[in-house]
């Protein structure tokens, strides 16, 4: 029996792309060998790793300007490879601090040049908020601009981009990627690793415009090198053949599903079912975060005491859903709710959610 | 029907450990879910690495003193991270280069300080050979020593370790690694790509000295530290968790099967029987490779002409047997005979070489 799964990442998967993983484990497409088992330099490789490229780009309209990459390392090595590629000595890059995501960017960032926080959106040890229009006070010589677009931990995401005012745009977009249409061409780098809404961990999908990668560093050693990886066509070296596969069935599955829009609508639906649930429970159940920087991804709510959030994780679990527990760092209650998770799963959340705070109200 | 697998990496798994993987691919351990969709901080999820660890300990009976890492970006991550963690301003590396990958290995750390070949073993263009006893001259004052024990390009092994005296050793074992018993603790740093000998590609296993990981540089970003990921457990970061998880089985197939004693005589065997064949051919087979640096892991050798190569791999394709094509770099062919590979896979290539050498000798 498959249980409902909520959770942060790794997380749920599509059921039919497991299936089919598991039906051709043995034997890819005939070739008497596992997808686990071939050389990524291979034919049958490369058209898999192909057809995830063409298949993301159709899902993104991606314009020509921009480059699909895939990589190893998680967002946490993005974290690092961004400063070290395109922050030069003497130039300084802006961060844009909306959680705790962010918040690790921004330090490693400062490991390797000058970076500040342009706006650190944290008040009393808590981010509840994107920034509103016009509160950025951007500097026009940054080297770029680094925002978070989705912050797991922490619940708030970015509806609506802030304009960048002719900065390079780079965004962690690790947990939103893919949730809705989304142009990308205004942005220079989004990186989203993999496990949370479009495959397994241990693979970072990395969308990118050509000419700001061209502009990259060239004094690293090459495996650190954007550029490297584009010109290879991230087949520098062996990537992770195994989540590239698996990527190119979710996206698969998610043309199927109807694309980008039907996604939209389906994760507004299955947003508004939790939020509706905390908003109509009379005060039992809050959400810290602002009303219009809620996230549709990952609902973050709280019951009225941490022993209530502990029996509740403990009651879904019960009933079937799983991972329901808030990150450590912030407590409470976390509804994970990815592409693989069904308007029914979020229903069926929805409606737990409104008997325990009546048991419990 | 599986074909008989050569493949240089990603290569051929045990099929016990692809039947366990298909079996619990939809429900592990009775989860209700995929080890796919699983948080790597979950305890079902630490309880598989952790078994990979002591598997792993207790497979190369290593010492306390020593630490077992999981860490992404293959051996050329690696290539970048032992020189930006232990080759200080002012300090030099030595790199022993019997190889393409340990080329590879040196051109990355001259990126990053003062690196030098301390011997090259290319002659003509070509790696033949390690280095004999007494014929290193390294350099006492060097941060460390790079040694790559296996080549696979080339088929070059070392079958013996010179000795580093006092200097620390690092050594990339990507291909291979745990193929017989090997005593570690002479290393501070070990590195293997699990593509080859020990799992999927986009993890890779680090064995290193915990004294030797406390000298590394802290002013890097936090995920470019060793000492990140060790004082984490592996998880400081979300890791590849398929890829730990394939490593457990794989490791406890090499527990099942007799350990590295029993690995070794069968490695010996495989070698020994695809060597015969080129050594009985009377000629018309050549191993380029001197006879005391010839690979266990990946023999290469040549027809008397590129294009009976070429109708040697074909042949060799339609009798079911794979992945026999020498490296694009090198041509020829090459039999990569790693765990998974078993004696009856390779007595079967030595019985196909007999005949083709019969047909066209």
């Amino acid at each position: 029996m498959r249980v409902i799964n909520f959770n942060a990442g790794p997380a749920a998967l599509p059921l039919p792309v497991l299936e089919r993983t598991r039906d051709e484990l043995l034997d890819f497409r005939g070739t008497g060998m596992s997808i686990l088992e071939m050389s990524h330099r291979g034919a049958d490789f490369e058209s898999v790793l192909g057809d995830a490229v063409v298949r993301l780009r159709r899902l993104l309209q991606l314009p020509g300007t921009h480059e699909v990459l895939f990589m190893q390392g998680g967002a946490s090595l993005q974290f690092a490879l961004v400063p070290l590629n395109f922050l030069p000595a003497g130039a300084g890059a802006d961060y844009v601090v909306t959680g705790a995501w962010g918040e690790k960017a921004l330090k490693e960032a400062q490991a390797v040049g000058r970076a500040r926080a342009a706006l650190n959106c944290k008040q009393d040890g808590a981010f509840r908020r994107v920034p509103g229009p016009g509160e950025l006070q951007l500097d026009p010589a940054a080297a770029y601009v680094h925002l978070t677009s989705n912050e797991t931990i922490d619940g708030v995401q970015f509806h609506d981009f802030p304009p960048a005012g002719g900065v390079p745009a780079v965004c962690d977009m690790s947990s939103d990627f893919l949730w809705r249409p989304v142009d990308l061409s205004p942005f220079s780098l989004v990186y989203a690793g993999a496990q949370k809404n479009v495959g397994p961990s241990g693979l970072v999908v990395v969308v990118a415009r050509k000419e700001f990668l061209a502009r990259g560093r060239k004094d690293l050693p090459a495996i650190l090198r954007y550029g490297t990886h584009a010109e290879a066509g991230s087949l520098y070296n062996t990537p992770n053949t195994f989540g590239i596969y698996l990527v190119r069935h979710v996206l698969e599955w998610l043309e199927g599903e109807g694309g980008l829009s039907a996604m939209e609508a389906r994760n507004r639906a299955k947003a508004a079912a939790v939020y509706g649930a905390v908003d109509g429970s009379g005060g039992f159940y809050r959400c810290p975060v602002e009303t219009a920087s809620r996230s549709v991804m990952n609902p973050v709510f709280r019951t009225p005491s941490e022993a209530l959030d502990a029996a509740f994780v403990q009651g879904a679990k019960a009933a079937g859903m799983v991972g329901l527990k808030g990150h450590r760092a912030v407590g409470g209650i976390r509804a994970s709710l990815y592409n693989a998770v069904s308007l029914e799963d979020a229903r069926a959340l929805a409606g737990f959610m409104e008997a325990f705070a009546r048991q419990h109200g």
